[in-house]
């Protein structure tokens, strides 16, 4: 590891465990260039109070004086900022290619996960967090309760994980969404499972779901940073 | 443009028209390297009586003595053999993000499209293509007809334009799915609506559709090889 005086501005929940599915990019964006960094772990509450007006949502990163939000400018900025280590764009195609997998996983998968897995993310936030993260959230969702928004769950069980096909498609042609090796789409969608996995009280995936092995071959990655005892199971039993 | 002896072998419709999603995806990929072709326009019945049992789908194509078949082994396979022209997939990550694009496209998106198009592609078949086609459609639909399978298409509308979600999100950001300029996941898209556009009786897509912008960037490429005279609205007027 390089020690480059970075900062890492994260999400935690009670437990300490680091949540935020796009600080989770983050985080193997910086082990896929063996950088370290300083964990900076911040509650709900906190990031208001750590950044005023200036950052409203982690990642953030600090690096030296410089300071960063949004995951995908961090990663961007990360090639740029660190030539000497394994790039995460090998060109603005591969960038730009991969940004359409994220805005496919954006737009069309994770609403499905947030209404099944809110009121999770609520009772395994910090104490002090939640009567923030529940008007917050309550507000997005047109006023409804966390628990009326996540009522029928298992019922979006099916169409959950029918909207990873393209996922348990490409990995029957590859090892990883990237190809041979793991590249930064592999990294937004291991975002979503460590979220999820963070939290869940409802395994997202049947046991048979054929994304487990490269959900295995991918929390493994760097020393096994996927890997967390305090992990919920993804898989049913 | 280059000569180089290539053949390609497409499926036309009764009014002559290239239709296949998979050709078309082709027919751009040879433009993008700048090199000229030979059509070999065939029936849908005409594919098994030219290939026999070597080659059951189109695009198949020739160059010189060697005959591929399958659209993703045409474009890896232009890429090797015409090294000097602009390459479609600039690395081996790239290509592998690219499928996963098309993987999206194959199983969330082009089922919905057939089932609202299939009847469109028989009565847009040449006439001696048509029973061939029934049959062989409707014994992959369990016995449908066509007519009953596609007769609630009108309702089928919104999530058919939903689906391209992920398109719109991207083209926000980027003037082609590929970036600054296109690349092979913009042929692969285009190929989808280039397909519909050739025998829809239903617009696609309403006349404030986002997509717009980019389907007449894109249409305009290379001389304009996606414009045609005979072409369907995409677009509800």
């Amino acid at each position: 590891m390089s020690v480059a005086n970075l900062r890492l501005y994260e999400l935690v929940l009670e437990n300490g465990r680091s949540s935020s599915p796009y600080v989770w990019r983050i985080r193997y964006a910086l082990a896929h260039k063996g950088l370290a960094f300083e964990s900076m772990p911040l509650g709900f509450t906190e990031i208001s109070k750590t950044f005023g007006d200036r950052f409203k949502t982690v990642p953030v990163l600090g690096h030296g004086e410089a300071m960063l939000a949004e995951s995908w400018d961090i990663a961007e900025y990360l090639d740029g900022a660190f030539p000497n280590t394994p790039k995460l764009f090998g060109s603005a195609a591969e960038a730009a290619t991969v940004r359409l997998t994220d805005e496919w996983l954006t737009v069309m998968v994770m609403p499905k996960l947030f209404k099944m897995y809110a009121l999770d993310i609520y009772n395994s936030a910090r104490p002090e967090d939640r009567p923030y993260f529940r008007q917050s959230r309550e507000a997005r969702i047109k006023g409804q309760t966390l628990e009326a928004f996540t009522a029928e769950r298992v019922s979006q069980l099916p169409a959950a994980r029918e909207a990873f096909k393209p996922l348990r498609a490409q990995l029957k042609r590859y090892p990883f969404l990237g190809g041979s090796s793991p590249n930064y789409a592999d990294y937004i969608a291991l975002g979503a499972f460590l979220w999820v996995a963070s939290v869940a009280t409802l395994p997202l995936l049947a046991s048979d779901d054929s994304l487990r092995g490269w959900l295995d071959r991918s929390f493994d990655l760097y020393g096994g940073i996927g890997r967390d005892p305090r992990a919920k199971p993804l898989f049913e039993a």
